[in-house]
């Protein structure tokens, strides 16, 4: 029984001292049990991504002090950037022993590196072309415990699979089989990940591993990073795969050790962190996968994607010393969501929504508001703002007369906007936005009113996944014996934004789930106008809802970050010019 | 006589068809006037920095086709993206040839591609790695006119000079100077450039000119982009080096051809643009320099950054069909600035100010904020917002009464708000936010109060730089025989948010003179805490305004774009993570 340990962490990027103990924490849970070496995940001492804290030289001495200074009675391999060689050179992502034999914090420090990265991610929300430079050096640890280990760095074992958008030269998962051909001996491959989620990542990253165990014909362990950091999500589910195909896989949104026998999944464990502020979301179960499994079937991608956003959410505040939230209750499908995420990162106790009707609210949205309220066991307050928006509208009442009737309609999205930023300011909350992808996209939301807030929970979700975890959080409950958060009524009704008279989304927009069909295929799959037409689409339908998409960049622009949990969000992967010109596409034809 | 064109283009980014128009208008200016050849910037033809919209293959294609469609009786080299030759490959960013043997569209592609770029910036504001593969074969267009080209992109000629943060393993210019040196004929190596201006950088553009051309031992012609594409300016400037030293420099801010005759200086004219819409902004004077001169010997900074921040604005508008601008006027000296600035940006006939007293408003901010309005000939509208606030005062007074104080004071800029964006919603107007950076540093702000707007025109201009721009402003006006706008009594009284009774910022920021120095330190020059306390600043005063700066980093982000003037913006050139710990650097100690 040889036995390595995946350290499935959630750092918080750039605490060094607290991600430094909890590996050690990590560390010895697996040296507890038997595990001959640990291995971290990518960049593990300073948290990914670090982003523009890599400029700092500070930064990046900081971390590889940290990093070597780790202590542990087995050894490990931890992910650490290392300073550049050179004067004009950038530093590298690269990896280090730590253990017994260093725990006096002696040594050479080049002696203790093993690996650095060969292949930097420069798309979708990967910018390390920025911050590193590429090594074409392949990464070997020999006698690590009486092990000899291939070292490879996330990016490192994409190539081979072909699952990058572009190709690179090099290939480090040939390389070191090519070694292992010319007779080194290596027992097993790891790799420092960290991958982040969303919706199906899962199996490409499964793929990954098998075709590197398949290509070196030993055994290859993957380290995944987990948690939130800002809009990016960490799903961990750390996992070895063997040349036959065989996997084991550790739980989602859990910290805590995989500890793998490498003779195969039958000696494999999970070992939950014992740390009491540890991440430890939804279902916390080790998976065992036989070869022609793609690991998927078993995840239901509705309630993947609740516990990714209740994930980041929770982790958002923990990492910004947020401890509570504030939200508007508007008795609509999206804001009951929001807060049955709010109560599920951060406990009832710590979350109050405000109940804001104007003149243009029904009675139902007062009660559907108070309804979530008191099933999720929150805080609720009930304020009329027609006094308000009264004395608004008269000041502006010339000026709205003839003017764009949006503008009238923002002012109450507005004045909420305020409402909830004085609780929140006043309590030293943090305001959450409630609005959802679908929305956003469409520009239909008012900049600095609803979508006002520190952290967008459903950003990234779509109008219509909404309605999927709504039935999920009421499933949730009602199988604790809890009531239904989510009520009938808010479920059914029409959606609206009820900002003026009788007014409802459906005049504006397409019904959702035709307009969510429509932006998942531009948006997600990457369908231009003339393909979504050739699939089938409606040419006056596919037009509207570009040019809308389009028009509302500047605005989606200042929203907070959302967790990101579809394949293309906005955001970091969403990097457009703003002062532009979109018609190239021949959007106004 | 030999003459070349550098034609100096503002393209909107994605406006294929204008874009290719103003090519060929210029490049008919550059005919009637001799010269035998045309060269335009980089990426003319799609503008700089069209981001994402690179990774939309459709993009790429109609890039390349309205390059390659460009209709000109002279010989012309023009920047456009290259399609990916292979399946798993990325663009190139390229240069083809046009002119009269292709007026027909005819010909091979591969045929008419002189060169692609080999250095691809991936720092600071740029992302080039994100959408480009670099090739390593240097550019040479032979035969054009009677001429041999070298043909450079940017960056390729920076490497040279040493004047990249981290070097390359290439040098195009060497590269050329080496086929020189074999025998290679070539009369003069070209540049064609979208280099971001920020104070002083010209020294530095000029510095990598000069280099060029000696190492080349044959003119260097460099055509930069002009104008604004959201935080970023680009100052034009095109310039013309030889091998001694001497150079011939554009004007700033103006659309034109600088005319090259490559025998030496006294052959060279710059020809403005005659398009009515053209860019022009400051003075159009085309400048010599012996080779002892850097440029910067007639550039008064103060006013060179008040024409970019006014570029940045007009720009902002005019590619994003924006006609007129709201703003609130506050008597302050950032509103009275910003108004100037929109004023010049739009004309008085389209900007709009609202002064906004509540009852702790001075009287002084009244009237000051109606002579600024009067001497610059815009409307203003004067609304007491006393009502509404005492009316959302009593709604939160329970949980403003035992809150942070600072929830109350954001009331009131949060009301302004409202009224500013609901005169800009109604009248399809863009609000302008009017911080200036020192105190968006310190999060001396209202979030979706006094940050609201689509464009923040002073964002990356600090409070000192503020009133330097007044005074410019002022003595402007005074030169052109108007009244100064920024009166005495704005310039002199302590700077005042008004948001608490006998308020003034400097109870709670350093005096501006001094946490400008400070901010500067860490924020242009990259000192740390410990490199400051060195330099002699006291560790009190450095600590609390970096604290300041870190924690206010999620505000900042939520904020609209603001052109770049400094050596080191917010924004694009600052991507930091918002959810960890800063504390690595021992602020907290």
């Amino acid at each position: 029984m040889t036995l390595i340990a995946l350290l499935q962490l959630d750092p918080t990027v750039g605490d060094l001292a607290h991600n430094a103990a909890r590996l050690e924490e990590l560390a010895g849970l697996a040296a507890q049990h038997g595990a001959e070496v640990g291995v971290s995940t990518e960049l593990a001492v300073c948290g990914y991504p670090p982003r523009d804290l890599l400029l700092e030289h500070d930064f990046i001495q900081r971390s590889l002090a940290c990093a070597l200074g780790i202590k542990s009675t087995i050894p490990l391999l931890v992910g650490t950037p290392l300073p550049a060689e050179e004067p004009r050179s950038l530093p590298t992502n690269g990896v280090v022993r730590c253990g017994p034999e260093f725990t006096s914090l002696g040594g050479n420090v080049h002696a203790r590196v093993v690996a650095e990265k060969q292949l930097l991610p420069t798309y979708d929300v990967f910018d390390e072309a920025r911050y590193f430079s590429a090594k074409n050096r392949s990464g070997l640890a020999r006698s690590v415990g009486a092990l000899n280990l291939g070292v490879t760095v996330c990016e490192d074992a994409w190539q081979a699979a072909g699952s990058t958008p572009s190709a690179y030269a090099q290939d480090p998962i040939e390389h070191l089989a090519e070694w292992c051909r010319q007779g080194v001996a290596i027992d097993a491959t790891v790799n420092l990940s960290a991958s982040p989620f969303h919706s199906e990542k899962f199996s490409t990253r499964l793929h990954v591993a098998r075709h590197a165990a398949a290509v070196l014909k030993h055994p290859f362990l993957l380290a995944n990073q987990v948690g939130g950091n800002d809009d990016l999500l960490f799903d961990g589910r750390s996992l070895v795969a063997w040349p036959d195909g065989r996997a084991v896989v550790a739980p989602s949104w859990c910290e805590g050790v995989l500890l793998v026998d490498l003779n195969g999944p039958e000696g494999c464990r999970w070992l939950p962190s014992t740390a009491s502020d540890a991440l430890s979301i939804g279902e916390a179960e080790m998976e065992s996968l036989s070869g022609s499994q793609t690991g998927l079937e078993s995840v239901d991608t509705m309630d993947e994607l609740t516990d990714a956003v209740v994930t980041g959410l929770a982790d958002y505040c923990r990492k910004s010393n947020i401890g509570s939230i504030v939200l508007g209750l508007s008795g609509g499908i999206d804001s009951a969501v929001a807060a049955c995420v709010a109560v599920a990162a951060l406990g009832a106790e710590n979350v109050t929504g405000l109940a804001m009707p104007s003149r243009h609210s029904s009675q139902h949205s007062i009660d559907d508001a108070l309804h979530t309220a008191n099933a999720l066991g929150m805080e609720c307050e009930v304020h009329r703002i027609d006094a308000m928006h009264m004395s608004i509208e008269s000041t502006l009442a010339p000026v709205l007369e003839n003017g764009h009737p949006v503008a009238a309609e923002n002012l109450q999205a507005r004045l909420r906007a305020i409402l909830v930023m004085g609780y929140a300011n006043a309590r030293s909350s943090m305001a959450i936005s409630t609005g959802n992808k679908s929305e956003i996209a469409q520009g239909y939301c008012t900049l600095y009113g609803d979508m006002a807030g520190g952290y967008a929970p459903l950003g990234d979700v779509y109008k219509m996944e909404v309605y999927a975890m709504a039935d999920r959080f009421n499933k949730r409950a009602l199988a604790d014996g809890r009531p239904a958060p989510v009520s009938n009524s808010t479920l059914t009704k029409p959606p609206s934004a009820e900002l003026a008279p009788d007014q409802v989304d459906a005049d504006s927009l397409p019904p959702y789930d035709v307009l969510d069909t429509v932006l998942q295929a531009h948006i997600e799959s990457g369908m231009n106008a003339d393909q979504m037409m050739e699939a089938g689409f409606e040419e006056a339908l596919v037009m509207d809802v570009l040019r809308r998409l389009e028009r509302t960049e500047h605005k989606r622009r200042q929203m907070a970050p959302s967790p990101r949990v579809s394949s293309r969000a906005f955001g970091q992967g969403w990097r457009r010019p703003l002062a532009s010109n979109h018609d190239w596409r021949g959007l106004s034809r």
